[in-house]
């Protein structure tokens, strides 16, 4: 709006002349905030009353980031998604301890405060249930938490869990290690141990603080890139083994079905995916400059470019990567559209260091040879931009 | 601890034998949280009740970042540094604007959502108060948070200045702009019209989501490595100007004592400091291996080193830096020392890529040729480990 001081100070002295019927509607905020004294400091800090992001609670057993009202790409811890299976247990961190044992050479308990003695490291990652996708019911009305949001990026700090097992002596022939959660559900996975070798993290901070107790408080496994589920949380125990322990969560639960019947177990890996998160069901937006941006990540490594349509995947542009991309965490792409009227759909498209590129549900199906898929479904999301301005999600692009 | 399963079993069960005397002692835990069906997923996260990291407000004004109770870089949004001339104003965010005039060609106002909808820029930075320094009391039972409290890093997001200058057309003449903020302080600050075009932001969010309250919601100036105070809060104005406007803030206040008996105004820059956050008081340590680390900074781009030194400054060695180093960021740096008892005096030294060398405060004094300094203060940071492994700081280093 252009606009003189003299108009923008008219426009001040008009509110004030609406006068009594004004007041009596209770204003949440003075008229004049520079002519009232401002609140005094205070020892924790809260959100501006008009700011409500909330996570999305689907049940009790999980709820999803507001990617819609997000910038940038760290996640707030209290909107960190949350996925458990038995509820999120309360530890005492006083009493907690990680048993690690099995074909090692000095089974070992650590206490909270021995695994916050040894080296640190702090690295900013995503993590992402497998199961990340919301959408199927063919509604059009649905926001990018609905259809993607337990997915979540957080600066984590903890001992790289390689320097655990150089600390028991992890035996040669150990190939895998079982992970096993204090919560209800005693959740436990199968890991290699070569990821723990790569970049595994028993992780206690999170976003600079001590971590949440939904994502695993006092400390949780994390590998990075990975499928949620197996970073498990509360973790209390490490088995060492030479063979991988068949637990149910991955023989009947996390696995993939394939195109001969059989099913894929063991496929940890979260593949490159993107998402639109502005414009986006439920904004509307008016003609001109449209700043198209969302969030891009990858399991393999870096982002390394994310492309846009602005007609249904006829041509496609690369967007801006906001630096620095990090390994493994979420990287924001903007790219400026200019709408001028008319219905369009737009869609992002993710490629990453390995030259995978996210494909269509179409392709994603057919590279797999199956009709459907239980997880890892990762397919170019579609929005739809109608003459009127509105936004809503394209369903046929994924059902 | 070394220990076999069975001994850990059968610790479990000696808590169980424990019986009525423990449970009458109202735990706030369970004695076994994988027997307990967990808390249900929710709108939003909260901290584990154990956990309980404070700002500490120093009178109404200010309060600082609890750094010894973080870990990485991320200050959690609520735990950020505030520091205000009149209080917290409370702001509606629809009827929020920002005027931008002067030597413009267009005079022009800005709605939040006009600003919003402009390309957006997502960077990590600190923020630090000139005057961020406590401990000059000459107490040694001081912690790193009543030290340098008021300084914090966060992810913020925002409109480039200089976007918002080539919209409103910036005449060439124009070098310095005013920014005032709409608190009942009206701080005003007199900025460099090329840190416009170099780095400034008008900001509106921070760590992922809207920017809070104590920072300026619903948009700040933000003015990356230069002193808080210049990056206006609550900004309603900038007005273009051939020369600064002399305000009260930066003729009476924010300035720097000079050997001459003048002062120096417009000292925007923040130099290059460190300062060990683990161990420092309260804590007590034991002997062995500890990872000292902390946080370093600086104004004027990236952190090139941290060294230490475990021997009253005697000998130096560099710190690891945690990746990625960004500019203008809080940086982790660690080093592994081996604590075999007696006294020890820590310190550390950051160095910038400008070479610019953190100095001590005899050296500070002496490069500016005065006996005290009111801002700028960046002094090494001494915490002296006695031989009981209890920790203080050391205040003839600063005083």
């Amino acid at each position: 709006m252009k606009v003189s001081r003299r108009t923008l100070l008219t426009g001040a002295a008009g509110v004030v002349a609406l006068g009594k019927t004004a007041v009596t509607q209770a204003p949440q905020t003075p008229s004049d905030p520079s002519k009232v004294r401002g609140k005094p400091s205070r020892a924790l800090g809260q959100r501006a009353p008009s700011e409500k992001p909330l996570r999305q609670p689907r049940g009790a057993t999980s709820s999803g980031t507001p990617h819609q009202d997000l910038y940038g790409t760290i996640t707030p811890a209290d909107l960190h998604f949350e996925r458990h299976h038995g509820g999120v247990p309360e530890i005492d961190p006083k009493a907690y301890s990680l048993l690690i044992h099995g074909m090692v050479e000095r089974p070992m308990v650590f206490t909270l405060a021995e695994l916050r003695r040894f080296p640190a490291v702090s690295r900013v990652h995503f993590l992402e249930c497998s199961g990340n996708f919301g959408g199927r019911t063919g509604a059009a009305e649905i926001t990018p938490q609905q259809l993607a949001g337990l997915t979540s990026t957080s600066e984590w700090t903890g001992v790289a869990l390689s320097t655990l097992f150089r600390e028991v002596g992890v035996r040669p022939q150990a190939k895998w290690f079982l992970a096993e959660g204090q919560d209800a559900a005693l959740l436990t996975r199968s890991i290699p141990v070569a990821k723990a070798y790569d970049d595994a993290l028993i992780a206690y901070g999170q976003n600079g603080e001590a971590i949440r107790p939904e994502q695993g408080y006092p400390a949780r496994l994390f590998l990075p890139g990975w499928e949620g589920n197996a970073s498990v949380k509360w973790i209390r125990r490490i088995e060492l083994s030479d063979r991988p322990f068949m637990t149910r969560e991955e023989t009947s639960k996390y696995t993939d079905p394939m195109a001969d019947g059989t099913a894929r177990i063991f496929s940890f890996l979260m593949d490159a995916r993107s998402l639109i998160t502005y414009p986006a069901y439920p904004v509307t937006i008016s003609r001109g400059w449209v700043e198209i941006n969302g969030i891009a990540w990858t399991g393999s490594g870096k982002i390394q470019r994310v492309d846009v349509s602005t007609d249904g995947g006829a041509t496609w542009t690369p967007a801006k990567l906001q630096e620095p991309v990090l390994p493994k965490a979420h990287t924001r792409f903007r790219h400026l559209w200019n709408w001028t009227g008319g219905e369009a759909a737009i869609m992002s498209r993710a490629v990453d260091e390995t030259g995978y590129v996210q494909p269509t549900r179409t392709d994603l199906l057919a590279a797999r040879g199956v009709s459907t898929v239980g997880y890892h479904f990762n397919p170019i999301t579609t929005w739809l931009v109608r003459s009127d301005g509105t936004v809503v999600f394209r369903p046929e692009s994924w059902t």
